[in-house]
């Protein structure tokens, strides 16, 4: 029942992509294929992991041995298996370059495939965000689910420009140095300027907002856990602050926190999904509720990004597009339930 | 069915020990007392919570109001609760200071206790480590278990001494700066030393294990996720690594990894349980295999500590040591069972 | 010849600010005073510190003695030294709040006294930035240098409106968590915003230019060497990034840097500062030449802020404004050749 | 008078050494050569740059062009300045492996050089350190100056074996990730264990004191500005830790910090050479006095190694030995003069 999947590169968002596909009920993840026996691998794949009891493939051929050496039981090469008809689709979380070789694999087996936000968007003819272009994945071989920097800046500046109008739209972003297991990465005691305005991120939302006018600068600092972005936006008409709270609080996958509740930085709020979510997953975009501000058209907010896992409910919706088997709205509720995000 | 059982003081601590004693099958958590409106309360309390539905005290009854206001329903205040006669013990997890306080209530109340680290030895007749002095704690009415490095040195060298016999110890200690959510602490750019040696480490394993020799070095470093020891012991006999590797093997709440599997730094490894278990938790001491190394007497290893839930089995196991309601081995290997530590 | 100055305070700004004063030729450091022997004082009084030879006092009567168990020579206390006819301004370095009970004692005394940016506005009739409102100070008593971020927007803004108008800006700030030598402070591995909007660095900069429309957002981050602002502005007209180039290029204490070069982060530009100047002190304000980038009316750019030293030739010039002995320009060279600015 | 010398490389190293070099009186700058336009080559060079004047050649013939690019006058290529008698020795800085090769270019020329502590022990008859082995560079073609860490263990090992015997010695090393300027290089909120042990740093002592017994461990840790070492070692006798200060107080280039003082950080003590040297330099070791810590024969002490400038003064001496201008102590006596070292 519903559409096979595959998860292709078991990294950062691999194996999170493999899990929420498997808490699905519409859908089924039917293998995952990797190229070498790494510690995420071996750990989704132990008897207490996440993973345990999905069939895993080599990614290449030659890369059976390899696995194999490395203690797993591998169930054949990913080609071959997408040489029966048993794959519907195959979500490419392999690193830039890879992917655009997989893309190459993927129309010679005829197999539909999702890639991520690290691919150039002409990789696919969609870059996909749910809120903001969920149809336009319908019917399409390949689609681009964009990066945890682009998504956010979509939900929250798509939903904004739905009910309110968007004329213009500035974001400094400043960048998490490395996930947290990406430990050889800097800077340490350091700010990195991107030193190109805009950086790639602005033209990247407008690849799924083809109308949006965004601006955006970046900086790298020495974090694991988050980004964090500082907005502002001209609206089409003046509103509240009290207005812009409420067209928030009832987006999905964005969600406020009161700095005066405690909740006063992005560790604090990370802390909260320690003890609620493995790997204290964070789909959603965190809004600092105190940082909503107008002056006029002008609107300002901070936000909050999760980078391993805001990308990973699009992933689920855009399978759900592609094979046209729900429609936004419910596609985007049931990825939320059965993902734990209110 | 078995003793009931109050956690005061819901922060890092409390809230893993509290958690975990919802988890055994032989002990009650009858309710859990704070202070405050924490960020840290309200999210163990949420529908999706790990304390949802568990009752919730005032820790002093003037505080009933500071949470009630704080949007929580407060069942009560402590002494209050304390002067019925169901509760039989309270984990106390409250801040240096105050566990010194709440002890002049729980005598006056007639209600044993359990300390934590943070407080000074002479609070309870006996510093606890499950596997060290497990039967020291029976009939007692106070107990303190000692904080995160004292219990990974105890662990550790009381197996190797039980094993061995150790004649010399001494581990140098790098700190992590502050837990994760205690974002105003450093250093940032810096290391400090503990420029009193031994610092307070030592003594405290000895008051664990009296007869030990042993001497430790501290700094503190910028990172939040784990402490790490390197740490040199001179043995009784002359063994092999092999020898070694196989004691910590058998030790409970020990466990190897292999740098060449790719667990080759903190992150690394506790990206691991990222993947398995709330909060990331690994109350196991995680010692890298290739760092266990001997030269005749002499042996060296390095281990890592998690800060935040290495004490958590050690408190559960001193409630049943106290009521008599387990043998050690029996305990021990319950606890790990019910908190999924092989 | 010249005014005298005592500088009262000698941490890390008035440290900087007496080895500034003591490097012009037309003013007199006559002394520096403190309360406590710190590791600061110490060195800077060693036979080859900075300040060696310069008299130090106890900034109130009953430090005396504690400097001298310090292991100080002690002139003599701070209010009798401002009975004499000695000094004619104090540049108070002391902290928040203290130098607010200063100020007293320096209406007592009927000296003038220049105050830092961490008081508040109401301390002085004028908030001070050389390039900005040099003039402003001139005859007053009490004058307020403003703060380091402060400082940078002021100079920068000023010369843009000057020569272009300035409609209106928006700055984000990157702020370090602590200076070099504070690592008690954090955060370490989190991102913390400052969640009310605008910061306080806004209408601080509009004590300097009253006429300006500004609005700060500012987040602290785990670094100790700068600040780093990204900025757009709307201009009351077109311009080129060339234009804007030539505008910074002409601005006193503006300086470029090419990340082309290799100066991509703000460690990169630091070293250089490491190679030529004590403390690594850089008073300019670095503009990454790259990042000046213009969308119409609209321009953009990011700069770096030494926090520590950017306001130092700022309260030299306050010293020669307040005594009338310079004009605008002629302070401002004077002091940048005295300090090696070019 | 003296030797003339070029530097090769001019990077961390390269740039301090060839600054240290112009500052004696008795040896000559007669060039420096690099491959590229870096900032460090800029800075340097510049009019106020620390070697503004002195002549560059390019290290390989073919860079010549990219330096002249790069806007540099260049004096020619290495190779030909070799041709010529003007060069006695060379100063080799290069990256490990380069510095390989480039021997060749040195023996072929027939220019004795010195290699820094990256190259591989082999690279040189002698691994050097001032206070160890001195004599041993005398006449000697080749002699490496080992790196910090071990020139940190040399000089404090050394002092205490002649004084009182070393019997054993155990050194645990927190590493910085990286220098300031190598901002892409982590960890950011990791510790990553050397998990060999011994690390290479105890073998490479014994380069220095072949007779020596000592076992190193390390890890990396997220700061920029120094290592830490937590040492203990077993004397030959007993003795008091008055006796192990008063060594260490008359042992050159080690120096005594006080944490009682205010000097109770790596931070705190980088911070006094910010007011008094370029780049904050230390060369010298630096004991927390408070740690000299003794236990019958067992010593324990913590130190700070400043990793980019403690090679400084043994690259200087090296050049006296081999040149045999001048005895041991006469050697270290300059070099600490000239460099500001009491």
């Amino acid at each position: 029942m519903g559409p096979n999947i595959v998860v292709n590169g078991v990294g950062t968002v691999g194996k999170r992509v493999a899990h929420a596909v498997k808490k699905q009920g519409d859908m089924n993840l039917v293998g995952i294929a990797d190229v070498s026996p790494s510690t995420t691998l071996r750990t989704v794949l132990e008897e207490d992991g996440p993973l345990h009891g999905i069939p895993l493939y080599a990614s290449v051929s030659d890369k059976v041995e390899v696995l194999e050496e490395g203690g797993f039981y591998v169930e054949g090469d990913l080609p071959g298996f997408l040489d029966t008809d048993e794959v519907d689709v195959v979500v490419d979380c392999t690193p830039s370059g890879i992917d655009e070789k997989n893309k190459e694999m993927y129309e010679e087996k005829d197999v539909k495939a999702i890639f991520q936000g690290g691919a150039d968007a002409s990789i696919a003819p969609v870059s996909f965000n749910a809120l903001a272009n969920y149809d336009e994945a319908e019917d399409k071989d390949f689609v681009r689910v964009v990066s945890c920097n682009t998504t956010s800046l979509s939900r929250t500046l798509w939903s904004l420009d739905s009910n309110l109008g968007v004329e213009k739209a500035v974001a400094s972003l400043v960048r998490r140095g490395g996930d947290p297991m990406q430990d050889s990465r800097g800077p340490i005691n350091s700010i990195v300027p991107v030193t190109e305005i805009p950086s790639h991120h602005g033209p990247d939302v407008v690849e799924v907002m083809p109308h949006l006018d965004i601006t955006t600068l970046a900086v790298k600092v020495p974090t694991t856990i988050s980004h964090l972005h500082m907005i502002n936006v001209d609206l089409s008409k003046e509103v509240s602050r009290e207005d812009v709270i409420k067209i928030f609080e009832e987006t999905p996958r964005v969600r406020l926190f009161s700095a005066e509740e405690g909740y006063d930085s992005t560790a604090k709020i990370i802390e909260k999904f320690r003890d609620k979510r493995l790997r204290y997953d964070m789909p959603e975009v965190a809004v600092w509720k105190e940082t909503v501000e107008t002056e006029g058209n002008r609107l300002y907010w901070i936000h909050q990004v999760h980078q391993e896992s805001i990308i990973v409910p699009e992933n689920v919706d855009a399978i759900r597009s592609m094979f046209g088997t729900e429609e936004k709205k419910e596609s985007i509720r049931k990825t939320n339930e059965n993902l734990g995000i209110k």
